[in-house]
């Protein structure tokens, strides 16, 4: 993440999930991946917080998912979020309910607070039931600190190779208010949202309704623009959580400073949303796609995200072979208004295609726009002015031998 | 293809497009592909034709596509298809309208008549500008005879391994009539259609509107249900020529061997289908997929599809891995209607899931389903009686290296 050149808001050096005032987190190797890496923690607030969350579209939602789902629909409040790495609790039906509802009561007991104030969130294998006498072990062995983000990071994480984490802190109403989050997620991730877990913990105070709209609006211009295979999730989660722990004042949609934080808010989401992209199962490059000139938002995004989606384009990307056919191809796919007359394509710097066909020019050139570890693509529709950016990654044949052989 | 158990058609041995009375085509290597393999013919029929065709829905049409759909628009009738493989022209804005159109003149000029009475079909890169002196000069060479459907399905291969036609006969009013078939397409196969080109050539004679009628249910469940990697052409078209040479009486709508002829045409539509989904870029397997129990035939289709598109899905298939949670994760996402605690699921004949949960089947057993070269898998929803069956094929580390090289 690079701090925001209006200076809205200021990165935090090493930030996580506990950078904001009151929040702490604990994690440990509990049994539960075979891996004996970290598995099994809790992420909480001092105190309760005003709690808001968007989940996944999946129509098998896991247990954790609709649990969690139940209690913030109930009332917009909760203090922590117990989580593990390795199991989904996913099509277990009503064992995985009880499983759930036992691992946020297990979390809750621990903190000394309402099991109504506790969210959960699992990642892993689908359709194996919890092995709760691991959970139940772990969860009396988690210590919880305030310097504990980067260990919560570690323990979501499933074939992740590298934690996600980061912080903001943003001026609100004279006071240093802090944002910082985790994530985990790389495979059957895709609009919208991902095997994705984010959880954004602030110390500002906001108004639910806001708070809600806020989180919407980061998570669809950021966590719901990464494709990394095409999959959604039946376990996505992002949840946000706002304890007021900074003294400043309440923000609602009109408060003056509202924007600072939703640009605050989404700078975050953007820093992990990148950090998922790069790390894609198996992947080599991020690729950021922009779609330009399109007639609506909504025709630019679903362009941006149809190019970042491609099998085919992906499989191109990789081989930094500057195919721009199958760009012109995934937005013609997407349901975006275009006319095949006025697109115009840059890989990088290079212009490979102006009203709908080559510029003539030099492959060497737009191939090497592709070395690297970050690719850029922008397409203009050349039909209005809406704009969306979307990530996505290069399909290699790792992810091919990763996930042929996941669970056996 | 295995022939109707209720002997309503019969295969014909070593059938091709050319089988029904009154077609012929021929093909020949122009030098449009570099590999130097047979890129370019025409199929005609000896006399005009009832034609049909259903075509791409990607915004990007190219331009044979504009060509032909226009030409059909006009008036249902054609005689013969010019075809090349190696270039799609596709994204050449007006030059390539100019080329698609001399490459139907070129055509008609050979057969002596009226261009429009001649259709196009291209496939191949897309961006690049047809080399049509190698299309004239090549054409001029074009022989088309009784015995060249194979030699005509040869040439619209691009990436695939192996030609792709097959014919049946049925008995229409005391008369035996033809339908054969030639079809390509491996890769940019997914719903609706795919880099698939399909001619269908008939001795049958048809109504057009019946003609229309009976194509477009027969692609809507045999070549929109395959998938190989979720991205759809700028090119595919499927035609439709009926030439009435059996002399069997107009079949409409309301005709007694209406729906004979439907089951026929569709027979061979599947035939094409499974060979296409297991000649998949890189493919090892075809998966056929069926979903039973759905509420009703549109959720049946686009839970079957979801399965046969997931790479999640299509990795495990790779592997031989029986991670049956992505199967569900895959109608999840497609926006059926699902019951998590009703939906049932069979590996082969080994069931793995009943009531959204595993039924604790033994891995081997149910991984043992998916070895060889066909692998078959049912979803039953539990919440209706409609059904619909999809394909598709593994995975592999080859699709990703075919496609990370092809341009350049």
């Amino acid at each position: 993440m690079t701090a925001s050149t209006t200076e809205t808001y200021a990165l935090v050096n090493d930030g996580s999930s506990t950078t904001a005032l009151g929040f702490k987190a604990g994690a440990l190797a509990a049994g539960i991946k075979a891996s004996g890496r970290p598995d099994l923690g809790i992420w909480a607030s001092d105190v309760p917080c005003v709690a808001v969350a968007t989940f996944t579209q999946n129509a098998f939602a896991a247990a954790p998912v609709i649990v969690s789902r139940e209690r913030l629909e109930a009332s917009p409040r909760a203090q922590a979020v117990v989580f593990n790495a390795g199991n989904a609790n996913a099509c277990n039906a009503e064992q995985g309910m009880r499983d759930a509802r036992e691992m946020a009561q297990l979390a809750a007991a621990k903190l000394g607070i309402s099991p109504d104030l506790v969210l959960v969130a699992s990642t892993g294998i689908i359709g194996v039931p919890m092995p709760m006498d691991i959970v139940r072990a772990g969860m009396s062995r988690v210590d919880l600190r305030p310097e504990g983000g980067h260990a919560a990071a570690q323990a979501i994480m499933t074939t992740d190779t590298r934690q996600k984490d980061c912080a903001v802190s943003v001026r609100i109403g004279g006071r240093d208010v802090h944002i910082g989050a985790m994530a985990k997620g790389v495979g059957m991730i895709h609009p919208n949202m991902a095997t994705m877990l984010a959880f954004v913990g602030t110390d500002a105070t906001l108004a639910p309704d806001f708070a809600r709209t806020a989180l919407k609006r980061a998570v669809d211009r950021t966590f719901n623009m990464v494709s990394v295979d095409g999959d959604t999730s039946t376990n996505d989660s992002c949840f946000l959580l706002a304890n007021g722990l900074s003294g400043a004042p309440e923000l609602t949609g009109g408060s003056p400073d509202a924007e600072r934080f939703v640009a605050a808010l989404e700078a975050v989401c953007t820093d992990l949303a990148r950090k998922m992209a790069s790390d894609g199962e198996g992947a080599t490059k991020l690729l950021q796609v922009d779609v330009t000139g399109a007639a609506s938002e909504s025709d630019a995004r679903r362009a941006a995200r149809a190019v970042a989606s491609s099998s085919l384009l992906k499989a191109a990307l990789h081989g930094e072979d500057p195919n721009w056919g199958r760009v012109f191809m995934a937005v013609g796919n997407s349901g975006a208004r275009v006319d095949a007359n006025r697109a115009a394509l840059w890989i990088g710097s290079v212009q490979v295609a102006r009203d709908g066909l080559t510029t003539g020019f030099e492959k060497a050139e737009a191939s090497a726009q592709m070395h690297g570890d970050e690719v850029s693509m922008r397409v203009d529709l050349g039909l209005g002015s809406a704009s969306a950016r979307a990530w996505g990654c290069d399909l290699t044949e790792a992810y091919v031998v990763e996930n042929s052989a996941y669970s056996t």
